[in-house]
């Protein structure tokens, strides 16, 4: 079981975990989450979003969000924006890094961002372009890629050819996305795999959710295929739209055990990462969803 | 990486996953749960335990289930016994397979059975042997494979000597059990391969419980190391006394989802485990914690 020494552990709690909750969660309450996530030696917090407020009204607040947190040297916030016009507010904001999200299945595109994938692409790339020359990194995701609610099975090229092209509009890493969390580990393996052949290992991330409680062998699997960078929501913050009431995110807190347990470094504070999350979920007025998160509550109780 | 083509479950809900429910569960919810598992198409179902009902109160009708269960062909329904009185109210209950339950840590085995480990093999020698004299199957657990709750780690030489001790009194299989939860896939495999030098891995299973939410990555690590048994619970029924409000045993559904989906054989109709699931836990008033189930809930709703 060969495994990398280190994993960089991507936090998507603040965008991908609280996008989706109902009731509007206070800016002063994003500050403090992005700032403690940080605080517990995250290298990457997403930060917010600037997309319509009509379609994600939980992210309208995302330049208060920006202008408040306490930016640690060497930690990235990126931002996702699905265009120029998001570019423009993220410049506005003083962000360095932005993020830019595709889907490998057409359905997927149509239905969650109203393009064709092709179309995506080049809504992308004149946004990859202006954002690197600012100087800015650009962050690429691409979902679906373990299936599909509208399509069933995605192809496992069709995911190479979105991170290729994702990469060549200048995203220094590609985010592979199990969106609806149907993936296991043989196929997230495969895929990997497939997409490796065709582009560089090191510039990909697993992002996996855990609706049917697959993600932490999916990640295992990923990381015997030679991914190094993992994408997490702390207390398992994120829904799935597509399945009501279902897991979404992988758990940070459950991640980290993981890798720590087998000696693969974070660099990461596992006990800070579940004391915020057992007060975001508490704030929120929902459960944690992370086990290790609960199982270190009752311990404590 | 490498799997094995079928895996048997061996289902241990109606036994491991209830014995620390608090309320008393009705005889016939448990004839109607054995009955659906085996309806399902589970190779083996743990149908309950003669052991003290001062002890564990919620076994106390193990024999009014076991008289009422429609016992199908090919199928086990193995029952937990602690000493020779269990094992005389088991032959007087007509069955066929038993099983003791050991342990790789002294101070669990003195907390938990009130005897050394020594005492422990002792104690089970005479149960073996005039069970395999009536020609019924014994079938050994060790408990804290992984860790334990009083000592912490848990040298895996210790697991392969207990092991191979259960395996010297006649059991067909040991089920290596992570009580608590606590490890994670690379020390699985390691352990798994220190008992595997010791004794042949195809009389081995692996047992874990999703506390930290390891279990799925821990199975999976287990089958790359050989292991083709594997013990789970539907609906993840079980809880863990050493951490209250944490889950226990690893829900039998989310292992199917993971098998089938890698194309691992098991014979079980994931979907008419998935609705006892839902059934069981609406009848106890718990919440379901197997993710696959609650995932199919949702999608169905």
């Amino acid at each position: 079981m060969a495994l990398p020494e280190r994993v960089r552990i991507v936090e998507v709690g603040p965008r991908d975990g609280l996008q989706n909750e109902k009731a509007v969660v206070p800016a002063a309450t994003k500050v403090e989450l992005v700032d403690r996530l940080s605080a517990a030696g995250l290298p990457a917090v997403e930060a917010g979003a600037f997309v319509s407020p009509k379609w994600v009204p939980q992210m309208a607040d995302t330049a208060e969000v920006l202008a408040a947190i306490a930016r640690r040297p060497g930690v990235s916030y990126p931002v996702l924006v699905p265009n120029e016009k998001g570019l423009d507010a993220a410049i506005a904001s003083g962000v360095a890094e932005v993020a830019v999200f595709g889907a490998a299945s057409e359905s997927f595109s149509r239905k969650n961002i109203n393009c064709s994938i092709d179309e995506s692409i080049e809504r992308f790339r004149p946004v990859a372009a202006r954002a690197l020359e600012r100087g800015m990194k650009v962050r690429g995701y691409v979902s679906c890629v373990l299936g599909c609610p509208y399509e069933g099975d995605v192809p496992a090229a069709k995911v190479a050819e979105v991170a290729e092209r994702l990469l060549q509009l200048g995203c220094y890493e590609v985010s592979l996305g199990d969106t609806i969390g149907v993936g296991t580990p043989m196929r997230a393996r495969a895929m990997i795999e497939t997409v490796a052949a065709r582009v560089p290992i090191t510039r990909l991330a697993a992002h996996y959710h855990d609706t049917y409680g697959q993600a932490l062998a999916n990640i295992l699997a990923s990381l015997e295929a030679g991914i190094a960078v993992v994408d997490s929501s702390v207390a398992g913050l994120g829904g799935c739209p597509y399945a009501k009431g279902a897991t979404g995110n992988v758990a940070t807190e459950d991640v980290l055990y993981m890798l720590h347990g087998m000696g693969v470094e974070t660099g990461v504070d596992l006990d800070a990462v579940a004391a915020t999350g057992t007060w975001i979920s508490r704030s929120l007025g929902r459960e944690n969803l992370s086990k290790v998160g609960r199982a270190l509550e009752a311990r404590t109780a």
